[in-house]
């Protein structure tokens, strides 16, 4: 089985051919210089890097996983020397700001090469990944000294960092933690208490971590409105930048978990640990939910990784094993039995897989151009435009693509038989690696009150529109082409039902606030098929018409256009049941009382 | 957290009060004894023994897993001295022949233990289930010196079996299969070959193994008509039928699997070892199709054993675990926040654990009502049209509550948040163990062919007919009913519609065989959500006639009806989604060329 390729081709395409990347980068302060020649450059060195040094790491780390030993914690055989290699190659400071070390190419290309990196071994990439809410954080609310002191050091990768929310009582409801802050007099905190699932909370691959925790003041109100954000070290730094003396915070354990074995997950324990203050005292949530639409995007690529590598090696599986013949006459009369890419039950599981690893790309490089204009575009107007739709795009691209990068890995181990349950086909790995996905940076649940109570239903629709409003235009720019009608026809009908439906909830939700939560889940995947549904319409208008221009490469745009035709015939009818699970409403699911759901 | 409880009160729901159960028992030749009074008292005692002593061995199965020493396998801790108790209590021996030593009670009791030694521990379940595979064939096709020495000891249970089916090439196909069996001058047989994925293939519970082993005879036909039956005992059986020396066939390795680590999954290597044929030679694969069926609803189980581990375990948590408020007001205003029982999205996730899992047990318990009248009834009749229904359910039974009971395991987890990914709750190994039920005993794919080819349109309906007519009857029955009619009326749409698109599937099949692999998967899982459609509706129209009749335990059957509307209003409307899918055809599938899935 060969190991992971990172699908270049299709990432250039979604990148250049289908939305504009070029004009995008251009269109940025600063993103002159991120022309096609430099950024594939980029992209083509990230994926040697991807495809040679970190996938032939990713059963390693799920074998051996981190090892706990006195507080100190020791990654997989040779995470180290591929960090190393890592920062060298200046990988870590290439989105982030020239004055703090960073080379100042758009963020989304950053998105692109965390793709590459979580598909060829997720739990690696969860190291320097962790370390971005770290930066942002830092960036946004740090003083002139702690960017000085640890921002440039996390920038350059020499020091990787965390963020500190989850405590063993509390996850979803921050409003209950209790870590504590008190002042010291020197003008620090001491930072007591216990937090859990901390993703590379300690490890062997830098030489200092920097955490970012939430914790509350002695005189904090209480909930959500009295806490606050503190930078704690694990090496106290001096008043040169030098590393000092170990500060009192320690790995206690590691969790024993379904999967990305490589990662350390720890809980750390704070007793007195010497803590900066950050940001503005009380504020400390609503600094974080700053970042949290790109911590969103960067797990929603969970999705499209497991996607990705489950489609790969099934299709690689499918064309070499024989069993059976096609039940409409031998394909392969001269072997022992037919390739069971030949069956089609088999070709549904590989072009599912396909169908949705290729349509979260498109989803979640659209939503990347998003992240860009927030951070970069000079327009106010277009920053505020850009925020709201990237506050729509983003629950929908963490859970749908998540859910659906779940079903499409087990679909992938499906294709194997028996094989895919045993671990040497690293089927079941990617299995188990995606799980967390629909878990960690708030559950589908969590995305789903976000996506239908916040964004929509507060905004009174405002910003579905902003959404729908795009998938219209293109609808009607393309309502003649009867080469494309097939899509454009179903889309329009969808981008309609879509309005009426968040109407119908909203009407509900007026005398019920439960039927928000009632509907949530259901209509964020109906969200999901009807944003996918334009992606994939969109890229069979543009195969459509790059094939009537006579395009080269014929056969990829031809497998653009059957890939949406598979598409729009066997995923998207999914919305018919949603449809009417939606307009059930709550009733059946409150009705029932809590002491009777077993006897 | 506490452990498994056997769901006495539904179990026994379903039995006596759903599916009349006693008047069944009763009609069976030999089946006077099965009173209410005798199998209550049976499984009560059998839920003792499963959850005191085989559930808290299931988190050490998974945690210490089988090792392998030079061709010995030592089980986990704990499962050799459970073994014995079992053995000692005389399960083994309960639903087999009195000629051979067994007690005589029907089948489908063995159904029901078994449900709850699944639920309990599965993978050590899988010991003494791996053995009916073998006793089933040596009582259908042994001599009478084979069943002495074999047979008796399997029943007793001091001797465990093993079904030797899969090469290393071959699964699906054992067409293809090459194990060989070379006669010998004592009328023998000489066995050489590799085979893979033999559960049960060795341990250390039991003296002996007696394996049922596939392979060909020189002179066989190429392909499946060229395959005979062989016994192959670990330790060669004396004369006398005491143990003698020890037999060529040694376990080579272990699986190293996602889940099921309790159980020992063999590579099992044959090297000129001593077999017996059994039945008549080139015959051995229709010697096996005889039990496939029962095999078939054994795995079955397997898909509720996991949901209802899921949904106990959940149901507990989501009641304990505070985390927010509810959105119609606090519930719990005295604590620091609500129980997440409260969240109309746990809720729904619980609700589809319940119907699911309550939902397969009738499905399964119906399908086991048909394997006793196979087994046991007098009328040539009624044992035809029961086998007929049988062949109907088992694939559905198969797929559809394996695939679901992995749906629901993934909910229950789910229910956990980032702490269901954690390996001491248990949810993560639930979900890890529920994923080989879709795999092996033949794959979904397989299952759902076997349905739609081979079941329905071979018979040219009238298998579907058998069902179907069982919907009509209730249906009638029920007409006026205005009480259940939210259940009857979507139940009758559905039973007509079943039937149409089996014919709509016929046609297309007729100009194109590739559209019944196209429809299949889609094919099964609509079947299975009609027939679960009827199961909640039987339960409904039971549950409000009891409430009419002013039944103690109102609750009990209020709950039923709640759960009936829950599956209506919330599960059902998916067979939307798969209508279109299915009448979409075989286009999309087949269009793609072989070489352009990836670029």
């Amino acid at each position: 089985m060969s190991d992971f390729k990172a699908p270049l081709r299709d990432i250039q395409y979604v990148m250049w051919e289908l939305l504009g990347y070029e004009q995008h980068y251009q269109s940025l302060p600063g993103g002159e210089e991120a022309s096609p020649d430099v950024v594939n450059a980029v992209i083509e060195e990230g994926a040697k890097f991807c495809e040679n040094v970190l996938a032939p790491l990713n059963a390693v780390g799920d074998r051996e996983g981190c090892q706990w030993d006195d507080g100190e914690v020791k990654t997989p055989t040779g995470f180290k020397e591929a960090y190393q290699q890592y920062v060298e190659a200046g990988w870590p400071s290439m989105c982030h700001h020239v004055e703090y070390g960073g080379q100042g190419l758009p963020q989304s290309l950053g998105t692109i090469l965390s793709e590459m990196v979580g598909s060829a071994n997720w739990s690696w990439g969860m190291y320097p990944g962790l370390s971005h809410g770290a930066m942002n954080t830092i960036e946004a609310h740090g003083t002139e000294e702690q960017k000085a002191h640890y921002l440039t050091k996390l920038v350059e990768g020499s020091w990787t960092g965390t963020m500190c929310l989850t405590e063993p009582h509390c996850g979803t409801d921050l409003g209950m933690l209790r870590t504590k802050a008190e002042p010291n007099a020197d003008g620090s905190y001491s930072i007591t208490g216990t937090k859990i699932f901390i993703s590379a909370g300690e490890h062997d691959m830098a030489e200092n971590i920097v955490h970012i925790v939430l914790a509350r003041l002695p005189d904090a109100p209480a909930g959500t409105k009295g806490i606050s954000l503190f930078i704690v070290p694990k090496v106290n730094v001096n008043a040169d930048g030098g590393l000092g003396d170990r500060n009192q915070v320690k790995c206690g354990s590691l969790e024993h978990k379904m999967g990305i074995h490589g990662n350390s997950t720890c809980v750390m324990n704070f007793d007195g640990a010497k803590g900066f203050l950050i940001g503005p005292p009380n504020k400390g949530l609503n600094c974080m939910f700053t970042f949290m639409n790109t911590a969103r995007v960067g797990t929603a690529l969970q999705g499209l990784a497991h996607a990705e590598v489950g489609f790969q090696k099934s299709l690689e599986y499918a064309r070499d094993r024989l069993q059976m013949r096609s039940l409409s006459g031998p394909k392969n009369p001269d072997g022992p039995a037919d390739p069971i890419i030949v069956h089609p039950d088999v070709r549904r599981m590989l072009l599912t897989q396909k169908a949705l690893a290729e349509g979260a790309r498109m989803m979640i490089y659209f939503t990347a151009q998003q992240v860009d204009i927030v951070d970069r575009a000079e327009d106010e107007e277009a920053r505020k435009a850009a925020d709201e739709l990237l506050g729509f795009m983003t629950p929908i691209a963490k859970a749908f693509v998540t859910e659906t990068g779940f079903e499409a890995a087990n679909l992938g181990l499906q294709c194997f038989g028996g094989h895919g349950y045993i671990s040497e086909w690293g089927m079941e790995q990617n299995v188990r690696d995606a799980r967390i996905s629909m878990l960690y940076e708030g559950t589908t649940g969590i995305q789903a009150l976000d996506l239908l109570g916040r964004k929509v239903l507060m905004t009174n629709g405002e910003s579905l529109k902003r959404f729908t409003k795009i998938v219209h235009k293109f609808c009607k720019a393309n309502e003649g082409n009867a080469a494309v009608s097939e899509f454009v026809e179903p889309l329009t009908a969808i981008n309609k039902e879509w309005g009426d439906l968040t109407m119908h909830i909203g009407m509900l939700a007026m005398e019920n606030p439960d039927e928000v939560g009632a509907a949530s889940v259901d209509f964020l995947m109906y969200s999901g098929y009807a944003t996918l549904g334009y992606f994939w319409a969109l890229a069979a208008a543009d195969a459509q018409a790059k094939l009537d221009a006579g395009a080269t490469d014929a056969a990829f745009y031809e497998a653009k256009l059957k890939t949406a035709r598979f598409y729009f015939k066997r995923i998207l009818p999914r919305t018919r049941g949603l449809v009417e699970t939606i307009k059930a409403g709550a009733g059946s699911l409150m009705e029932m009382d809590t002491e009777h759901f077993a006897f």
